[in-house]
């Protein structure tokens, strides 16, 4: 079985390293030099030092038949050998987001603020999963964990793309939001 | 700030007595007596006996701003003074159904199923709360547990809801499903 659940871990050790920990908004995220991935686990209580994050894929909340399909057709696996840099975007969307109902999320997220259209405009540059955490205890410290991967020339395409979602209606609703970027070395 | 999780342990204390364990569909839940509803627990990893399901109350997935209006004029709260029936019923639903995209999950469940529309025929009389397992853990037993609380003279009334749902398209998809009656005493 595909494993649903990922356990992000900052500290000492890991396959990927941290070359930017940013606080976009909200509380930081403490530092960290390097970062694994670890399937299938459930957070150990206590790390030597460090911090972990975990979600869940799960089914989607908002894209169409027709978006899925076009999606399915286009979108990278992760694992890529040329995909040598990656960035995990740790968010939490406030209370008045989650307060509204399907259907006001949905005309949000996608009418007017094209999440999924400008996503796949970086299609099949950038390969992502998402992860949802909101639904895993009721006090976990983001919603959404999305994992990003593409190759040191698609850089420039990322920066794009995370400006892009920055500037829409539906980040006026994300109030904790943190940047790491890494490559793999 | 209100609680979101809440375990239901099944065995010989609590302050409701099963008088029902009836396994709808796929795998019967093992035999207690009484059950009690703990918020804000984490499940302890093992009981003496009986059993623990957990969910947390979440927000809505396929209320339009219209129908979500209409049952917060209209739903009661859990707890009322003569509500001492109660009903709690773990569901799962199967791959297919999780394949399905927001919109053709909305389309069976309220357009073609009624799920909501059923139900706001039996309220004021049956408070309902929802809870969802699915991305708990990746590896929950049920996707759903549903508390109904109503009052004895209304306990034929649930019996026409529960019915009536199940003869939904949506009920198709599912394949585990467990009815539990209590009562207080």
């Amino acid at each position: 079985m595909t494993p649903r659940m990922f356990s992000f871990v900052g500290g000492n050790t890991g396959r990927w390293r941290i070359v930017r920990n940013l606080s976009v908004s909200g509380m930081p995220l403490g530092e960290a030099a390097r970062l694994d991935i670890l399937p299938n686990t459930e957070i150990k209580p206590q790390l030597a030092m460090g911090w972990a994050l975990r979600g869940l894929t799960s089914n989607e909340r908002y894209v169409t038949r027709e978006e899925k399909n076009h999606l399915l057709a286009v979108q990278p696996d992760l694992g890529r050998s040329e995909a040598s840099c990656a960035a995990l975007i740790p968010i939490r969307k406030n209370a008045a987001w989650w307060a509204m109902t399907q259907d006001e999320r949905r005309s949000i997220f996608e009418e007017r603020s094209h999440h999924n259209r400008i996503g796949m405009q970086y299609l099949p540059a950038i390969a992502r999963r998402l992860h949802h955490c909101r639904d895993l205890s009721g006090n976990e410290p983001f919603d959404f964990l999305t994992w990003f991967e593409f190759a040191p020339e698609h850089e420039p395409d990322f920066d794009r793309l995370l400006a892009a979602l920055r500037a829409t209606e539906e980040w006026s609703y994300v109030d904790r939001e943190i940047e790491i970027r890494l490559i793999l070395d």
